[in-house]
């Protein structure tokens, strides 16, 4: 049997199950994408990591090291985000080939920092050492959060309204232009949809502002895809969903990308992945309160682009021609070919 | 200017050089082996990494997936030993060639849960991604201090005597024989050096020991040898030492291999690195006592190698022939050809 055959969540479900039942200090465990730690009476303590490498995830001539290091920080800001948590500590692994520069880790370095110290957090520890195959980046964010105030993937309700933060489907099509070159776009819309992809932006104070307002019943980050993760907060919430395709927020941007390249716009948002946005359920009566207060302290647009319904009505999407169709989860999965 | 005109501590340093000042929550920072941070009023919380690579760091033909996890939990555990502190939770990064069997991750999570469970430790968290370049292994522990019991490399003082646990060069023998292949000696000796050096054990329960004495000083594991790990304690103590050629515990085994080898054992011993025995500096009159209570606690002999010296002085070694020679600090530097 081959990784390949079970794909990642199925290998981590295999893992999880082969070891011992947690400890009491353990809140969550492994299958999450963060672990919560009961460390002290009044605070969780929060840890996630995401390794990141050459080849399966990144292209050393592609992405600057400036980037590289912002995005893996990204990554994991991203994680502590979707519980509503404050990032504070960084431990970076690095794998190095011989013959990088010295000037490339610096870069590295200083994209790392700078994303972290973005959101509050600082590099605390790390060790590199060498790699006989191309660039390895680890990082470790350690974060807290009031246990009142966590945010996780169980707790939606069934009538309760399902948000994102931002537009979806960006970088899916930044990868898309980086994967094929230019090709007709605007330079700006080219431009706009790379970075989303390059160097996400980690959505840490909308996560804070949607925990502190109690409104929201269950959060993720959207990193395997819109339909791969409404598929965990359903899973763990043991309920359905309908997603309402017309109201899916996709960028002018985006929607000129996939024009030039003539993908259709609704399956990269649907099914492309690393946006980073913050995907949340809220019953219906909150909604309006906490869209408002997220513009307000952030600046950042929350679109209401579906309902919880009961787990027997299943995921589904109701599409543009009005047809409600089974909304699959194939997002990204690392293990599985691409959908 | 590339990274193997640095070395691996060079690095380190110009990255912490470029970092900003650690905030009020930092006790020990970047630089050092493990991070220590004050997230509650009276206890440290203790944060490490270690990454292993497939080429650099083991041969999948020469270590099983179970000794490998054994292996990765092991490095980190001993960090945190060398702290006199407590292990509580373990975060993996794994990342893996598609043709992996789903055999070889559960039995290298199996090594990584047992050897993590045998010191009180559990999986709490991890990620897997796929890799086209080899296995990758990088362990997050992350533990806890008595801020009053915690060791660090600085504070070994001018008269303080030096110890070890165990014996060294035991898992550079073990090195030499799985690359060299058997030849000659003993298959017990043989297997109990490599063994040493593919499953060695972390000191865990005599780092506790040690600092529940609070009769050391300072203290840190062996991961790079003995002389480069000393050359840290005595960096950052602002000391010098002399060591004893004569006193170094080597066991019979290791002695034997060496014999075969025709290598000298004293090298192995000095320079060899990854025997993860804890070094550690006691003032003189405390050594009996603190020697007695490790061999019953816990079974375990430690051995007094030499002693603190004035920073003038430098490192040096009084060899066998009676002289005293300085002692270079060349240990595995990742980046550097070994000595």
């Amino acid at each position: 049997l081959l990784i390949s055959d079970l794909g990642e969540f199925g290998l981590i479900e295999r893992v999880r199950r082969g070891l011992p039942t947690p400890g009491t200090g353990v809140v969550v465990g492994i299958g999450d994408d963060v672990a919560v730690l009961r460390t002290s009476p009044d605070m969780f303590f929060l840890a996630t990591c995401d390794i990141q490498l050459e080849g399966p995830h990144f292209l050393r001539e592609r992405i600057t090291p400036y980037q590289l290091g912002r995005r893996a920080a990204a990554i994991n800001l991203s994680d502590i985000a979707a519980m509503g948590g404050v990032p504070r500590y960084v431990l970076v692994s690095l794998g190095l080939p011989d013959d990088i520069e010295v000037e490339y880790v610096d870069a590295l370095y200083e994209g790392l920092g700078e994303e972290a110290a973005r959101f509050g957090a600082e590099i605390v520890g790390g060790n590199m050492a060498r790699s006989s195959s191309g660039v390895v980046v680890d990082v470790t964010l350690l974060g807290e959060v009031e246990p009142d105030l966590m945010l996780l993937r169980s707790g939606a309700q069934v009538g309760d309204l399902i948000l994102v933060t931002g537009t979806l489907g960006d970088s899916a099509a930044g990868l898309a232009l980086l994967q094929r070159g230019g090709g007709g776009s605007s330079p700006e819309h080219a431009d706009v949809v790379k970075e989303s992809h390059l160097t996400p932006t980690p959505r840490v104070r909308e996560g804070r502002v949607i925990a502190r307002s109690r409104g929201a019943t269950a959060m993720i980050d959207l990193s395997d895809g819109l339909a791969s993760d409404l598929g965990h907060i359903c899973e763990r919430s043991e309920v359905g969903a309908i997603i309402r395709a017309g109201e899916i927020p996709i960028s002018e941007a985006m929607r000129s990308v996939a024009k030039t390249l003539e993908w259709d716009p609704l399956s990269w948002a649907l099914f492309g992945g690393e946006d980073y946005e913050l995907l949340f359920t809220v019953p219906a009566k909150k909604v309006e309160e906490l869209v408002a207060s997220l513009r307000r302290e952030t600046d950042t647009p929350a679109t209401v682009i579906g309902e919880i319904v009961s787990k027997a009505e299943g995921t589904r999407l109701l599409d543009e021609e009005g047809d409600l169709v089974p909304l699959p989860a194939q997002g990204w999965d690392h293990f599985s070919p691409r959908g």
